[in-house]
């Protein structure tokens, strides 16, 4: 039987993230329900059902600016604002299931070290061992304008990560001995001071010197999540990474990421194949071709091009908006050009193409339906992928929750049927699922066992 | 009929909080059960059907290294550390109950304000109206020495804070207009641009763009509780407090911080009677006088000298542990002694008395029992303090949950009977619970409020 699968939902506190123009439809909930309580119940309950790894929470702070310089088409389309703090969430949504994982976006830059550790060391008690951390690094003109920090060139980010998990580790992994919690009504010792050390960390961007303040959850080290795609991103992803999530990418390219990837695993001391890695992707499942011609005609009907050149512009910093379309991204400014020209993969490589072609290829891109067919047709083309060397999928789809209940009805039970699936939860920490029977906490060859005491 | 009060029970999200070595007795669930969901359903259950107004959360960062020059004597008894971070509880207690509110302690010191806005923001959408948010602005040594940020001057913290409260105002009260967030599937029109602001906030401290992240929650601005006993702490709770918390006093106290306290508000251009004032105490309520006598004795051998001295050495900074007992309070370094002195009315003002007795005296007192009786008798208490322009009290009591059964089945009842107490629920949202129907919003003489748009 092959190695089986993973498959998370991919979301933000916020409306139909990433599917621009789902909380439109009819039977949508995600525009009514963020807010609420109930909605995020009810969407968790429907992956439990499903028999998902986690639920993935992807966070940005801010309200994106760059398209047309103002913050009106972020806000008129729901583009990663309005939002909650998925953070809160977490607890409320492991009360109300047993084995569903929870992956939480937090980012290096916006608070110190020593929170996020009792961050993640609080979640992984309340959920018994079923949290991931998703780990950002990105800092952005937004969240610098709202005083959040400031922006720091990318590879420096993740050298500042890099310290920033060193200092976690070590809380998570050094300061409290198994069994410092003694418990020990007849001495009268709730914990163990003998059990529970600084950690005296000192580095160029921290200094922290601990105990921490939580005994050990059950996983210690929180499953580690990263999605970094530039070298030093996967450079950081092969350090610290047990599951790396790709964006949608052709097979020859998936091949190649995983072998980076994989490579930078081995080059940190560790198992390649204890990295597992995702691919994100929108797909839609019907019942049949007639249906999913139908639910693919009325997604398209409501997806928004202003949605795409918004994502764009948040992800880029390039403001498409205030360029005419006639404009041939051959005359662009140089600086200007050299990374849009990264985006030119979108239209051909014509020398004269324009911004208003790239334009439309961001929308088409944006909003592309990338696997949509009925159960057997969107599993062969998951088939295909994981021949490429990938373990699982971070789905989005739409309207939400429905949209879900759709490939737990469909497409769930036909992988299963392929002995690609679990048909049952064995295990409830989360790095188990991921990484076997028995192995709670980090590896012995991942580089944050090693700051542990001997 | 009297105005009815207000009553929260207190705690920490670690061991039984304040009523140190309750954790030890037999029918104590905290030790065991504080990292755990369950635990905390079943505490909030308790209190909602007590129709408690709130259950508070007291929370600070790191594990106090003052008595003794270490860690041992906080991590030994429980004081303040282990803990798990608040923050991530109340979603799922809210979603547990119906009515009853949750305060939250966060520092102004420790994230930036657009965090803390959103953070507020988010609890407010999900708990349905029903958060509360202690303001502390506390920074110590431990604090700084786990990379939390530096230790600042008393007064300039609070200078600070007053900066960073009116980013929050800004981006809870200004930032988006009612109805902004419009859901308008047919025009695609998520939230409207036009009625979403930035707050452009430019002051010594903070640069805050906006527009804030979250839409407009139950209460925009979550109820607002703080608790500073200084000159300059209470000069804050009577500009930006809507409830302020107090320590234990006597009776005559409690009349001249009333007084001050409402002054500050009156100077402040509020309501004085706007500003709900609560006290803390720790009780315990017995069916009987024997049940009181047996209960009294059996929480007094549980007690501890050390979590006493250890919590007064997070609050000094001095250490007593280091000092013979034999030494002369008048011998002590004078800067020691001038703030060692505001405790010693802790002792006979004898200028003889010692580091011992001083140590004696704080052990007494940080576990003295405030209030131990049949209902009758602490309502009796209770009454008396009322008279004195109290509204309510935050209660401690263990073993916890065990304590505050007795204080719901037997104190409260007494409190309904004589009329000083509600009988149910009848607003959801906690402001409304403290300043009456339909006002859900920042009273219009609360200075948050000038800072809504016109």
């Amino acid at each position: 039987m092959a190695e089986q699968i993973h498959l998370n939902a991919f979301t933000l506190a916020c409306p139909s993230p990433q599917f621009w123009g789902a909380w439109k439809l009819p039977n949508d909930e995600s525009a009514e329900g963020f807010l609420s309580l109930d909605y995020w119940i009810k969407f968790a309950g429907i992956l439990e059902r499903g028999k998902f790894d986690a639920l993935f929470f992807a966070d940005t702070m801010g309200v994106s600016d760059v398209y047309g310089g103002s913050e009106a088409a972020a806000l008129r389309n729901g583009v990663f604002a309005p939002a909650i703090d998925p953070t809160i969430l977490i607890a409320a949504l492991a009360g109300r299931t047993s084995h569903l994982g929870f992956a939480v976006t937090f980012a290096t830059s916006h608070a110190p070290p020593y929170h996020a550790a009792r961050l993640f060391s609080s979640l992984d008690h309340v959920t018994k061992g079923r949290v991931a951390w998703n780990i950002v690094t990105s800092t952005s003109k937004v969240n610098e304008a709202n005083g959040l920090g400031p922006v720091v060139p990318h590879d420096e980010r993740y050298d500042i990560a890099d310290e920033y998990l060193e200092v976690c580790y070590k809380l998570w992994e050094q300061s409290w001995e198994d069994g410092a919690l003694r418990l020990d009504r007849e001495a009268g010792v709730l914990a163990d001071p003998d059990g529970v050390h600084r950690i005296n960390h000192r580095s160029e961007h921290f200094s922290v010197r601990g105990p921490h303040q939580t005994p050990p959850s059950p996983q210690r080290t929180p499953f580690l999540y990263q999605a970094g795609g530039s070298p030093r991103g996967m450079a950081f992803a092969g350090h610290h990474a047990e599951a790396v999530f790709l964006g949608m990418q052709s097979p020859d390219r998936v091949r190649e990421m995983v072998d980076t990837i994989r490579g930078n695993a081995a080059a940190a001391g560790r198992d390649p194949k204890a990295v597992k890695i995702l691919m994100g992707f929108r797909c839609l499942v019907g019942e049949s071709e007639r249906d999913v011609r139908l639910r693919r005609a009325e997604m398209e009907a409501s997806s928004s091009a202003e949605a795409a050149l918004a994502m764009y512009g948040y992800w880029t910093g390039h403001d498409l908006g205030s360029t005419p379309d006639g404009v041939k991204l051959g005359d662009l400014a140089s600086n200007d050009f050299a990374s849009i020209a990264k985006s030119s993969v979108l239209v051909d490589n014509r020398g004269d193409a324009t911004v208003g072609d790239l334009k439309a290829a961001i929308a088409r891109d944006g909003n592309a339906i990338h696997f949509a067919g009925t159960a057997r047709q969107v599993a062969d083309q998951m088939e295909e992928l994981i021949a490429c060397g990938l373990d699982g999928f971070n789905i989005v789809t739409g309207p939400v929750p429905a949209g879900y209940e759709e490939v737990v009805d469909l497409l769930v039970p036909e992988l299963q049927r392929r002995g690609l699936y679990r048909s049952g939860y064995r295990e409830t920490v989360l790095r188990e699922r991921y990484l076997g029977k028995g192995q709670k906490r980090l590896r012995p060859d991942h580089p944050g066992a090693r700051f542990r005491r001997r």
